[in-house]
């Protein structure tokens, strides 16, 4: 992180009195503070004011606001407007609509709109399954949030959850081609979002929902699943889960453990935490024992939370008690989608050997990679500055992407589990080591082989529209 | 319209079986229905069968459909699939979402999406009026139907209706860099309709309303102009409304009356029908007579339709009773947005002097042009193989481009009459003849010169929420 703060820069727009020396005021009171001028653009001059843009360098916000205060104080100088790169790169949005063919002439208006496209129209209208070819739909993807969980931001509603919606978009177009639309809904009501995402569907050919709290999140996408005939995938829960399984069947392969043999400790019982589970269940593994605020989930308990309650009908056979420090006792990994510093070097030296610690609390994760170095085998983050960063961009766009290609009804559990061990699999075994047991997200096997994985297991599972193609042919 | 059926192109997709000489008897029975082969592509050669595309020049599609049936009794020949120029042009969609910057390295991951995308995300949580800078609503308008009355083939549902809307926001894009995206409802219920648009409103700087049946269209807009603090605006109203009127004060100027002197002859009181009367009288037209299935909309008459009940409330100031007959009697104008073939030349004869006549019906308009040419001054259609194309297209990239240019709370009747007074102004008096009343789709001027009135009106008439910029200044 301290390389990218160290290259920060600000954009300070200033009007500034037109006396000639105050300038030099200007630029000494930067440098006093610490700044340094990288470029001055002059923006307009009038006969009283100019009114410049100066790109200051500077260490961190905090240090950039200093700089900016320090200006604000000098007599004759106004400021009008601070930014900074992360800002203008979102000026005006990240995403745009653009047509696939142009419009030239009158002809070509024939064609795409009035009068020809009626054809069209009257086609699907006979035969709806034909929105596949003839539309949007067959690639498009609408990435659905209410703004209620988004990052580590909380509830900060649709319009704000917006610019994360749109750099999602932005990804699955160029990752896997895929055509992804924002819709930020300004309503927090379950029955509301199912009747809204069920009504905008025609257009699209799956839905990512995404950000959307828990325990809200499960009924809408277990309705949205039942009613709809597309794949309905709510990213923070089936991504996460995903990428995890994907890291830790490597991470076995490394300390040279049966992955169905591992006893694995879940801390965070929430969205993620119970589809991370769900899926290392699919994928073989028996004994998982999950942890919270109240301690060990126990076998048998009764809790108010329904995450909890499922939690302990369906984990820890052994029926653990107590706490984390119970629960770590003998565990071959540690799974922590839970909050900082939850995880003490003590704990990691109880587990058993060659233990496997994925600590993914963001930005700050369950323990310091740092310090649990000499304790652990195998250690993953959420983090891009550590190797083994868990991140979702390696699932979402492999995974619709291999749907989108067959027509897939669904992203079942088969897709899912086909997907983490094709994320896996890019990683060969001479490449695979402690500190590279998850591909980097910028390499381009990884959605190649999510894409074909995913599409064959939905033909294998029954859940793909398309009539299986040949390859040399063309496009229905 | 006969030189696009002339040339008409089908694509042929045939299963040929490996035997040399069936490929001649293919060509022999194509050239024998009259047919020509204008291109043949190898798609897939196996042991037993080749697979080829046939591109062949027809008449019409009823050609096409005669050579398709002459190839498919052949022996060892498969009609794989048909396509035409239109279908090929409609495969996969007309429109894609593409990142407006590129995301090539983990720095770059790092500013529009996760950590850097949060900062971006809290200041939009603490001035939601940022969204209109640092997100995509800035540009981006939801083309919104239910598809309950699309082109002329009324009531074919959302994902038949897709292509249209597709097609809008490709026009939306090319014609004023707006971008707009599709949302086909899967209902036909007002009061969800109005909901669904409330709650995906967020990501949207502007609401267009496209192809909904009257009378829910009215309340829908209505209900969505007040509860909605962005431009609501349905198309199929407004875009002919404005586009009616600028050809219509053009008309005036050709035939030397003044604009609000003339009594017009509204025929087909339908919710097209009723927007344009609304703008020909915020134009200053006071003298307006409509007519529909029962005769004269009579002032003072009590009638279930609601559309026709507003228009016995503001429109026939002499109280004409009868029929078109009676309507028609000494008028300046006739406006037909209602049937072919129900104005006479017996009607246009009874006109007063230099008689205007739009017969807009679609695809066969209320008069025949050459039929009536010797008696008009000036006629105008809803087609473009006649001069004076009354097209919607000439309105609405504009209107909204001036419309997010300002980040308007509404398109209010200042801003119509500006768009329609734009158009009309694009003809100069050196230009104007009775067969150049409106200008081009395709003339650049028509966008500029609409979004700078629109534009310049909101602000005048206080529903800019910008900020009027220097026009040297920066954005923002």
């Amino acid at each position: 992180m301290a390389q990218r703060l160290a290259s920060m820069r600000i954009i300070v727009r200033l009007e500034i009195e037109n006396t000639g020396s105050i300038f030099s005021y200007i630029a000494t009171a930067i440098g006093a503070s610490g700044g340094d001028i990288v470029a001055v653009d002059l923006i307009q001059s009038r006969r009283d004011v100019v009114v410049r843009d100066i790109t200051i360098a500077v260490e961190n916000r905090a240090h950039g606001d200093r700089i900016v205060q320090a200006l604000a104080a000098l007599p004759g100088v106004k400021v009008v407007n601070v930014s900074d790169r992360i800002f203008l790169a979102h000026l005006g949005g990240k995403i745009e609509v653009k047509p696939r063919v142009q419009v030239k002439t009158r002809d070509d208006l024939s064609v795409v709109y009035t009068p020809g496209v009626a054809d069209v129209c009257r086609a699907i209208a006979e035969d709806p399954a034909k929105a596949f070819t003839l539309t949007i739909k067959r690639n498009t993807v609408a990435v659905v949030t209410d703004g209620t969980a988004v990052l580590g931001l909380g509830n900060i509603g649709p319009a704000a959850a917006l610019p994360v919606m749109e750099g999602k978009a932005m990804l699955f177009k160029q990752f896997a081609g895929v055509d992804a639309f924002p819709i930020c809904l300004d309503t927090t009501d379950p029955d509301e979002i199912v009747r809204i995402v069920k009504a905008i569907a025609p257009a699209f050919g799956g839905i990512n929902l995404e950000d959307i709290s828990s325990p809200r999140c499960f009924e809408i996408e277990e309705r949205l699943k039942e009613e709809l005939d597309i794949p309905v995938f709510h990213d923070d829960q089936h991504g996460t889960a995903v990428v995890v399984l994907a890291g830790l069947m490597n991470a076995a392969r490394v300390v040279g453990k049966e992955l169905a043999d591992l006893r694995v400790v879940v801390c965070g019982i929430g969205a993620a935490g119970v589809a991370i589970s769900k899926m290392l269940m699919a994928a073989g593994i028996t004994n998982i024992v999950g942890v919270d605020r109240v301690g060990i989930i126990e076998r048998g308990k009764t809790y108010e939370n329904p995450m909890w309650q499922w939690y302990a009908e369906h984990t820890n056979p052994e029926n653990r008690h107590g706490t984390l420090d119970d629960a770590i006792e003998g565990a071959d990994a540690f799974i922590g989608v839970s909050a900082p510093n939850v995880l003490k070097v003590e704990h990691v030296k109880k587990m058993a050997k060659d233990p496997i610690v994925f600590a993914m609390a963001n930005p700050v994760p369950e323990i310091d990679p740092d310090e649990a170095a000499p304790y652990v085998a195998v250690m993953a983050t959420g983090r891009s500055d550590y190797p083994n960063q868990v991140n979702n961009l390696l699932c979402f766009p492999g995974i619709f992407r291999g749907a989108l290609n067959c027509r897939a009804r669904q992203i079942n559990e088969a897709m899912k589990l086909a997907a983490a061990r094709a994320i896996a699999s890019v990683v060969s075994d001479e490449e695979l080591h402690a500190e590279y047991i998850i591909p980097s997200v910028f390499n381009k096997r990884v959605v190649e082989a999510v894409a074909a994985a995913v599409e064959q297991a939905a033909y294998e599972t029954g859940v793909a529209r398309r009539e299986r193609q040949p390859r040399t042919g063309g496009d229905d």
